[in-house]
């Protein structure tokens, strides 16, 4: 099982202002690659807070740390400090950094002010994820085992960052196949369900959830997410296959009807 | 200064099927009462990470934690066990939870099964706070001086809960003003206002952030957010006002333009 955790710096989100549908692409970007995301943290863009989610984070040993936000040139922009904090190494100029955001702003025959610099300031021996969607680079860093990739926070230049990262630095990959499938299914209560569903659980040693999305008495409405992962491509897909049929037998037994499938 | 911690229990939060507004909507309601939520979790619908998660909470001493999700029927909802865990109190069945349930499912002529008899499990000493929109009751518990609610996953389920809490349960309230506005400029790039910026923070205490919205480089477009809180409406209100119209004189100096303010 690789286990990877998420986090998002940005008072933003913590006031509620901004919605944190990064974390959201991030997971699912990283489970349709087989990780297990364990856990999502939201902090301020304050260096102590940063310093110390990231330590929690390190201290519950996942392969991979995923964060978002804090990266660009202004004054709270402090997670490249935090992240050197909880690591604890020096936070230094990186020469390929400084050179990339230079080669940037040059192009604008803009200054390279000390906000602008302040882009290249990374951990000690950090790998630069270049950014093809603005300024600041990304972070790849390895501490104890731990592989730490720190995002910026606009959503294309972090999922741009994210990209470049998989596709050329992420070292451990799970070896397994991800399937999900769903079906949608009317009348039927998730508590009339319930206990048919627990039993497949156990049968199948899969993921399913009941995502009630209509009313539980009056008018009930269920979608029903089966997930799992698996070393063969193929026996997953099976075992997701069988355990949809049995559901949907089931829905009918308990006088429901597909919606959809 | 009273601070709020919010937990989401879900794993459809952490694989990224679902974002996580509930999140959000918590986070709006309580800034807007005037507490600084000073952090977020997700953790997966697991009666240990639920009961860990909680206990980290509790060990930062925030005045209020906000739960959502893993409340309802299915095998998967572990909150009150984990809540119960963590502050050391018995699961047990809440009589006016029961009560409450009981009269649901009357009117339809259900039996009160074992799922959901299992919506009214609470640890010990809980109050339970009415759910107009859906079955389960929220859980509104003390602990050690924090006020704790545990609110259903389903948006406008805890939406329900999480207002009928606030009007009649909510203890300790916040005696200070929040104010935010925005100002939305273009042609000023981030890098170029941020040192101007820094200073304004410092000279009127307040949180100001600049949320880019177009392209740093070729187009610039950026949303400049004010907020702070005070014991003072009259006081809090001046001072936004006049930090905006100082933002606004310095975004014409820069040579950029205001689009809405």
């Amino acid at each position: 099982m690789y286990v990877a955790e998420i986090l998002t710096v940005g008072n933003e989100i913590l006031s509620g202002r901004t919605v944190n549908t990064n974390a959201s692409h991030i997971a699912r970007r990283l489970t349709s690659l087989g990780f297990a995301v364990r856990r999502m943290t939201v902090v301020m863009d304050d260096v102590r807070e940063i310093s110390q989610a990231f330590s929690e984070i390190f201290s519950r040993k996942p392969n991979l740390v995923v964060s978002t936000g804090g990266l660009g040139p202004t004054y709270d922009d402090r997670t490249a400090e935090g992240l050197a904090n909880a690591v604890g190494l020096p936070l230094v100029y990186n020469e390929e950094a400084l050179r990339q955001i230079k080669e940037k702003y040059d192009k604008l025959n803009l200054d390279l002010t000390e906000e602008r610099k302040k882009m290249a300031l990374m951990p000690k021996g950090s790998m630069p994820v270049e950014n093809d969607k603005g300024i600041a680079p990304g972070i790849y860093l390895q501490y104890q085992g731990i592989e730490i990739l720190a995002t910026p926070g606009v959503p294309r230049e972090m999922e741009a960052v994210l990209e470049v990262f998989i596709s050329r630095y992420l070292k451990q990959r799970p070896n397994v196949a991800y399937v999900e499938d769903s079906v949608v299914v009317d009348g039927v209560m998730e508590s009339t369900i319930a206990p048919h569903i627990a039993k497949l659980v156990k049968k199948y040693d899969l993921y399913i959830k009941t995502h009630p999305k209509g009313y539980e008495l009056s008018n009930p409405t269920l979608e029903i997410q089966i997930a799992g992962s698996s070393d063969s491509a193929e026996k997953i897909v099976e075992k997701v296959r069988k355990c949809k049929e049995e559901i949907i037998a089931l829905v009918r037994e308990l006088g429901g009807t597909i919606r959809t499938q």
